[in-house]
């Protein structure tokens, strides 16, 4: 039963964008399951809210396991992962926008067709999703889950094709949105990017041969498997026993990566398009301090996603780098609804000041977004408290002024600081002596571009510019009503 | 996730049929799930597994609680009634055949329809689902449950009619089974017969307005509602705020209630097709002794089920009737898998001797019915333990030599010991010294008719006969491959 | 952590005195943890709240479990009893009067002495508990839990004499109350009886050797053990690898067994001091029918335990004995609080009537006892529902007029309804046109005594007469500060 | 019930030294209880298995709150601190050595005393606990729970003073060992450090008035409390309503703070006598890099405790620091016991190579310590697969030669690496190309002393030396049998 007491710690205070999940796919090793999992725990990050993995045995046999929680809460005991025996498995950590996570959602989905089982998982979203769905259901179509993985599945089901394969293409082309697929059937195991490539697909190889498919290269690193290359946009990969087979039914078009992978959403260690998440960032540090140069003391990173930007800027401005803010892992599922008197406290049950490296001197702040501004506005004011005499605030990003449709879960436009208020009023409100983000023109230099090219931009910044290069077709079409929703009293 | 190690304490050991599933439906009730609730507490012998609730509020708004195990364990709690609001409510109470229940099988089932929320119950199985299923996922319709009521689902989903009703009728002529079903919309409660009504399902009036539709009056009683009639075989009841109205697609046909409800299924204190149960199973009781008399001193039920025919067989033989068995009602969920020395020992956990009532006694043992004959070979056992000089068994039933298709769990035929054995080798097997079933005749005598008329039976009475009279679809087509089944490896 | 939410079904209506628990202990089988669970599950009537086995190994080791519910809930696994090794083992079952059980409190208690492990667990009430408790921490004991069974530890653990056995004996003469107690420590089981042999305890020898100590004889059958004997009042029991020793540290007194044993606590199967529980049960209705017979139609037990004595008074009475009342036996652990509109229709969760048996009859119920009076005037009302033309009250016990303080769950004197009103006043307030309980002599006469002695009573019936044999002290005695309770905010 | 077949994640893996324990006390503030959360939470890293919260409301009523897991996943929800009303509190984080807690072990302990209720919470370890339980259960004590605050417990029980804080100072002076204490009863809460001081206890006083006690100025800083002091060794502090006394049962003794609590226990912001941790480490790391510099291109700490460390090596020797190695922060509660194939990749759960930092180049790490050194021979290899030409290690504390018996879980002597290998057998064994570890007089040095003076030193650093100041009381006695067990089948 929803326990209606409790808060996620979270919300309203971790102020970042999120990401909408990572993806695992492995073909050819008596192992499929348990690398699949260990391959979920590198992308942990993508997406903590609940984990699924679907295996393929002999004959065509599929089994599941999903749950809510961790990776390591749900498949780090020997018992589950023999429960999904087979040479192939297909993986998925989610991360939801969104109250409680009825376990129907929980990706890997999973179909019986008239060819057989099929399992898909996908990272993204689909722009035209509630439009598809309203003309399934029309159709008789009916639908178990909110998730888009779920269009998909219909899509194939009633695709007048016959090979898995063009039923699965016979979908795609009538989707739209950002995604990067991994699906299994009894003869292969499928990767798909979206034709702008927005999100990020890789493929790897095992080192006692078969194929993997994944979110991030570190899912690769963690299982001892060699990157091949990106899955490009519009690609779709085969993978069975045969080997590995490229199909592109999509027209080349210019490709869009999420430029905010690199700020935020991968990992550090993961290289995305042949570059180090970890150089980028500090290159961007960089930038940053070259633009936005303040006389200071010290540079202290909003722990943990800031550090690498400082670093960079630091070095950049020749000023000491120091950890001025601590950052307590600890946290746990829930905290503390405070009584007034300790809301007043301004509790920082995530953050504390390093007092002895704050206490009178001029701080810089590094941080990679402001998205809300609530948690900006409680760290500038610890950073005071602990005795800083000027706080300068430095942004990694360019202001966020509009909502993502791509995969990432961001407050609507009303919600963003930057949608709302310039720079000197966003310094106000967060408290700090100035604030400073990198240009649009400074982040795609330390990508390694000339600048943004307004005419074929390079990467997806729609949150920073508003250029949404794929249709929002829901977005803009709310004149049907909606699905009704049932509305379950427990799980 | 599944607890292998358990023993559901009833496996090989309490030698019943089962029912699968009682139904309730409420409208026109601002209490519409607890009455449904209170309703499926009256009907928990209709299946203990696991029970669930739909109910509807203003605006289609649709709201669902399920979960395993005894209605009061899931809807005891005044909050989990209040999470279902609402002028109307579907309930139903699951017998499962194996293993675990998942819960995406706990019925009533719901689905997103074009026309809006539509959530569905059913007592009965069809002949044809699978069949049907074939056909429906070949076209493209996914189905997420392994249950029966989902193929109705479907039917309705991809009908060409366009109101709910005619979608209805359409699916319905394209089952086949017994089935009694409840089905909740937006616009009304509708129940449902199949066209020889061989589950039972009543229509009663509450005393604030509003109607119910129940499996029996026992759960009519407990809310204080008022028996309208018994849904007639073939029959639709459509009830909205205007009403009732009855519809009747099907051409008559001649009923064929299934006799088993008054030996077993129904609870003694209701009311079948105007005679209560109880009565109906002294009278068979009576029509025994006087079939099968012999000399005795004492005349002991096998309780719960076999005390109505006992009393009517010590009265008719003027023999002193006594609980010669007690029962255990405290048995609990599982059982411990004895050691092989204490399994010698006959151990009984459900049932113990009253010795006094037995020792130097020739004891009649009246049951209603011998399935596997597994616990009347340990009853007869046990009661020679205890000291009884002669052990007689009489069953208020005819041997039953063929398994139920229709929505009954029994054993597959060659596990039931009167279709391998005659009376004396039954008697043999079961260790007493003599063994008596009522004649079919005699069974049709008790019910008020003069016998079996053969051309055209008053009841599904196929278990004893063999005299299937809705076709056996399913059963008689294996040629094409089964759905694959994902293997879940948790909840 | 507490669900406050929940309401215990039972109460308010199951309006009977409660038993608190049952004992069995064993020694000298390898199967002696399972014989124990199986012996638990014979006397789950005595207790259902929780449940515990200490079991003894080799080496001294003991080892235990504790669950809250059902034995067979907490037992049934295999896997649990393999966690109970040894050759001896102690059980209990518990009922609590009120609240939450905290684990804790769950018996068998066990310490570490000086001289070994020590595990006790007892039936019965201590009547100077509070008394000693008190003298104990001003000694510098520390309690654990709230039991009874801790001041017997404590007692023995401070005692000066230095054998077990001693030590035993220097606490049972610091105890008031009535108690049946087993324990185990390394060399053996003990049982013991209070002088007054208030509660009851006996002895049985296992077909394969060995000895058990069960608080009734049906404990034994389960199991295969042939009775022994009763252990006596004030007797102990000490059971070694040598064989069984009586030891009688107490004078000779007037046996005080309680008679509601023969009631209402006991099972019908248990043979109680020579005699069936079943056969006096119906004895008693007898003399009931004959003190109090009255013109009607049909005699209806109030299921269960009403059953035996309501077929001998019909018996006596020459009128039809009929199951009029159906008991609901899946009540599950918490049900409804109903709505004010729910609450009106007089719901009856537990039981309900059998009309056909009912309608246009006069009516005879025959009960063991009343107690506040609640559920009665709810049978009767719902008998009058279902068409009786006469109800008429026949309870197989006196008049219940003082509370127990000797182990049985009674309400305070303020709230029996026999101990503020006159019969006639009761026959009122539960609405029946007459009401009779049987007589303390015809109460004696049953049990085949000539009539109460009231000099040297056969038996302890306190709660009809207020005769309390053994001293009240704490209920006497408030004039110390009771200790301070930790109130847990959670398990 | 215990789920044999998870594995503990750190388990052999997570190669450091543990805290055992952190205490919180506030007295004086109606939020109390929420205040002693967060305090807890601020100390989490001193404990992770179980938490623990006992409050005091008024006329003497306690309140407590266990639960196994962190103190956000315990003491979120504003229903439990609603259940722990009262203006003062006490609570504990508990690290657990082995196996499962029974949550009977999680502290604070509570007894109902003569005087009133007690609760007692510490940190730390008695080294003559198990020869004082003995001689306490010889008299009769009982002892419900393995921790040795029971010991401190009992001995208050029995002390023949009769104010609560006679008893206190009768109980400590027959203690030996290292623990910080707080305790409350209706009048006071206090506060104790062993006469050596050396675990760590700080007194603050809130801004509403009222005083708080806990293990390290990082929870007075969550709840903005200001420091007082230290509690002084030997010193007990009381605070009642009338403000806060101190008292010296102890004669005056050199203080031997626990040298680990710089090195590795205390969290970097915390304030240990009147030095900020974090600035020690970067010292630490400073006077390493003088004493045991190399020729290197890049310092990388192992994360996140040899970061200030590593930091301080870096600035010292010029050599750019690096996050070469990345920390995955959820690995939650358990994880996979991977297949041999599996193993040999030899997978790295909790940290992963960020390649592009470290391929090709000269690495130095930088770790705390070196206890069995299974982890450093793993990141070793971790490194040397990410490219590493040469691999450095450098240690900030000296060799881990002994066992600590001082509250702190470090493995016996025989699994130290140091106890058994000289330094250039460890670079062997964990495959460095060099190792070195910081003197024992660089340590003082950086903690501001000339050295250390082996006559007497200024801090407990007996798991470098062996020079244990507290005599090892129990270690040394193994005469007498130890108390049995009761083994427990569930919690």
């Amino acid at each position: 039963m929803t326990d209606l007491s409790t808060q996620p710690w979270d919300i309203g205070d971790d102020d970042h964008p999120h990401e909408e999940c990572g993806v695992v796919g492995i073909w050819g090793s008596s192992d499929a399951a348990a690398l699949t999992a260990l391959g979920l725990h590198a992308l942990q990050h993508r997406g903590q809210e609940a984990a699924g993995i679907v295996s393929l045995a002999g004959q065509g046999q599929f089994h599941a396991h999903k749950g809510r929680g961790l990776v390591g809460d749900n498949f780090g005991d020997a018992h589950v992962i023999a429960g999904l025996p087979g040479h192939a498995a297909l993986g998925h950590n989610r991360y939801a926008t969104t109250g409680e996570t009825a376990l129907r959602n929980v990706q890997p989905l999973y179909a019986d067709f008239e060819f057989g089982g099929f399992a898909v998982a996908h990272n993204g979203n689909l722009t035209n999703a509630h439009q598809l769905k309203r003309a399934l259901v029309r159709r008789g179509c009916l639908f178990q889950s909110t998730t888009d993985s779920e269009v998909f599945i219909h899509l194939i089901a009633i695709s007048l094709y016959t090979t898995v394969m063009d039923r699965l293409i016979d979908a795609l082309k009538q989707v739209q949105g950002a995604y990067s697929l991994v699906a299994l059937h009894n003869g292969a195991l499928i990767g798909a990017r979206d034709p702008l490539g927005v999100r990020p697909l890789v493929l790897g190889k095992l080192a006692t041969g078969g194929y993997v498919l994944a979110s991030e290269t570190c899912a690769l690193d963690i299982i001892g498997a060699d990157m091949v290359r990106d899955v490009e946009p519009g690609e779709i990969i085969m993978i069975d026993d045969s080997g590995m087979k490229s199909i592109r039914p999509f027209a080349r078009a210019q490709s869009r990566f999420c430029i905010f992978e690199y700020i935020y959403f991968a990992r550090p260690d993961s290289v995305v398009e042949g570059t180090p998440v970890y150089d980028t960032r500090k290159r961007i540090g960089a930038e940053l301090a070259r633009e936005s140069g303040v006389t200071a003391d010290v540079i202290v990173p909003v722990p943990d996603s800031g550090v690498p930007a400082a670093m960079g800027y630091a070095a950049e401005a020749g000023i000491p780098f120091e950890l001025g803010i601590i950052r307590n892992h600890y946290v746990g599922r829930t905290f503390i609804e405070p009584t007034d008197q300790i809301r007043h406290l301004g509790v920082k049950l995530k953050h504390s000041a390093n007092r002895s490296m704050i206490e009178g001197k001029r701080v810089v702040l590094v941080d990679d977004s402001i998205v809300r501004g609530t948690t900006s506005r409680k760290i500038v004011e610890m950073v005071r408290q602990a005795g800083a005499t000027e706080v300068h605030m430095r942004i990694s990003s360019p202001p966020t002024t509009h909502s993502c449709f791509y995969g990432i879960d961001t407050p609507e436009r009303s919600k963003l600081l930057a949608a709302k208020h310039d720079i000197a009023e966003m310094a106000q409100i967060i408290g700090a002596d100035s604030l400073a983000f990198i240009s649009l023109d400074g982040l795609y230099r330390a990508l390694g571009k000339t600048g943004r090219d307004a005419n074929a931009p390079a990467y997806c910044d729609a949150c920073f510019t508003g250029d949404y290069a794929i249709p929002l077709t829901d977005s803009q079409d709310n004149s049907e009503r909606p699905l009704s929703l049932l509305q379950a009293a427990n799980r």
